[in-house]
């Protein structure tokens, strides 16, 4: 079996690569572990920048996105018993995103393929790529697919970048000393917009999925066991983060799904070796406070696509090679964002009372100078391509 | 002897608060433990911040600062073999510092308040603060003042911060694993502007203090003794982390000065205990970096001009009983920006190599953002009173 590009995972970047691919004329097959309806209902991500959603209506892949994303053109942070919102109208003109789950991205992205003829492998095994310096292959569930490239695409505990040989890439590594708890319940959201809430028991966000489905974080410790938390407690928790300025009440409803997310800033450099291109988490993982992991998946895939296009349809080199150096700036604005939106929000143990007083200052600062308020929404809505 | 005022410290914040209070018809008097000598030729900050500036033209004693202080319009963040300007003409239209070094402004100061006729009393002996919630007054050299408020001006090693009875303060306070050394030269300063150099080996600061007068700040160890660093050690490292782009040479000349600043920052709230108000680096000391020691102590100085002219006049004690919430929403936010300049440009040795990368996207991110520049400059030239 022979493709042009082999692409390992069935998560976003992985999907996108191969619809990209197909509206450029190159073949790709991809290979994934789950199944379909696993990874359709896998529960991630659900904040869209701007260019993502531009990326993925221009894929013709967005129309359910237009018609069931919620638009949002602001933030609110709460802390300190004050409410104060992040106006991407007035910072950012014409910038926003688009609340719209992993998961719907994904079903929208196999519909596309499968209805292209698009070649899937859900469910496959022992996936593994070889020969990467030259003529590379996967194999497979006793099957090869030789492949003139492989992508990458499949995430932090993927078989991908551990193919690389040892000692090519240096891996950047940053963890923090607490988790989130994700909470999905059947509840009309308690806000139009998403809410940051910095106190002193622990960080709390609320968002959404929909307008019947809540989405909610908790900072916990990062040992977390989520059947440590029965519904009555996430509640009572979430009210005392959150219920902290006048009017406002937390609806609450059927919680049906939790789950403990690590909080966790990695990059490897570089994000290629050989004929092997890494994309997504498979190559770097932000603490998910920015909400720029998909983003930046996202991001990856417009310049791989960009440099296969001319390695397929004109034989040129140069765009595939500097691959790495291409992405690796955007992914160091998105870890450094990431990191600022988490010592932002979040408690930490080691704060002292000089620490905590220059957290709240830093949080005055953002809610009131146009400039600082101005760095947050720019990162947030997504910095130019 | 009796005034309205007694005043412990003639430095910037202790001989202006005198001078103000002066104009407002209010009495005072100063005193000094150091000879007139000494603090006038004692080396510290040179940055005025705008309001600075207009704050002692306002006073009349700026004749001087106008003739001699050199408007800066801009800095340089140097890094990676690159040089950056900080615009400020251009991201904080209308708003500029002022070099003129503190033992300058210390000289007009205590020229005016001769002139005036002001009681500065220098070399005094075991100054004292007494009965500070009620009746309180100074001892010195066996001589008592009566007094109606005391101002603590003393700076951080003073006497009238440890007046307060214990548990009434408390303080915060960070320590940072590094020292500055300070040279004084008698060298054409390198550059028209102040350069902040970020390199592998630290920090290093390009500064002035007139056309003739270099002055340089080097990032070492918080334990160093400024007799190991002789002259060409001094030369040689500032070569090395200076010289590193293209066209540019330091200009070298007669080292005259040379010590080394301990890095801390520390608050003590409130700023204010019964008739005892502190003000400058009594109440609180910033890591240098942000320039905001001398201009802290000025705002500080200016609040509480009004509130004891709301005291003496009017016999109002609310503005009093508001001056350290007055002036901590300010203190806080230069401590805020003096960690953030600290942090952006020194090296750490916790810093481990995701802690340098972070570093070089974020100073990637103050030099190419329009709004992250502008919370540099903004912050640097001094946010309004």
């Amino acid at each position: 079996m022979r493709t042009q590009v082999g692409i390992i995972g069935a998560g976003p970047a992985g999907l996108l690569l191969s619809h990209l691919l197909h509206l450029r004329g190159i073949s790709s097959v991809v290979l994934e572990k789950r199944s379909r309806d696993y990874v359709e209902r896998r529960v991630r991500a659900g904040v869209l920048e701007q260019g993502t959603v531009d990326t993925l209506i221009a894929a013709g892949v967005g129309e359910r996105l237009l018609r069931e994303g919620l638009p949002h053109h602001g933030i609110e942070l709460r802390y300190d018993g004050e409410r104060h919102r992040i106006a991407f109208e007035k910072l950012v003109p014409g910038r926003a995103i688009t609340v719209y789950g992993q998961q719907e991205v994904v079903k929208d992205l196999i519909a596309a393929r499968l209805e292209a003829g698009g070649d899937i492998r859900f469910e496959v095994e022992d996936v593994a790529a070889h020969s990467l310096a030259d003529r590379p292959y996967l194999t497979f569930g006793g099957e090869r697919l030789d492949c003139d490239v492989i992508a990458g695409c499949d995430g932090f505990h993927g078989v991908s970048r551990p193919a690389v040989p040892p000692g090519v890439l240096q891996t950047y590594e940053r963890d923090y000393p607490f988790a989130w708890l994700g909470i999905l319940a059947e509840a009309t959201p308690s806000s139009d917009e998403l809410i940051y809430a910095r106190t002193e028991r622990g960080f709390a966000l609320h968002s959404m999925r929909s307008p019947t489905i809540s989405r909610f974080y908790l900072q916990v410790p990062p040992d977390t066991d989520a059947a440590d938390w029965p519904d009555e407690r996430v509640w009572a928790e979430l009210r005392t983060r959150l219920e902290t300025v006048p009017g406002f009440t937390l609806t609450t409803g059927e919680i049906i799904e939790k789950s403990v997310t690590p909080m966790r800033g990695f990059v490897t450099e570089p994000m290629q070796y050989g004929r092997l291109y890494l994309a997504g988490d498979a190559a770097h993982i932000v603490p998910p406070t920015g909400a720029k992991g998909l983003n930046l998946a996202v991001a990856d895939v417009r310049v791989l696509t960009e440099a296969l296009t001319a390695f397929f349809h004109d034989g040129s080199t140069g765009a595939l090679d500097g691959y790495s150096a291409a992405c690796l700036k955007r992914v160091w604005r998105a870890q450094h964002f990431s990191w600022w939106m988490t010592t932002l929000l979040h408690t930490f143990d080691s704060d002292d009372a000089y620490g905590r007083r220059l957290q709240l200052s830093h949080l005055d600062y953002v809610t009131s100078s146009e400039a600082a308020a101005t760095t947050l929404a720019e990162n947030y809505v997504g910095l130019p391509w």
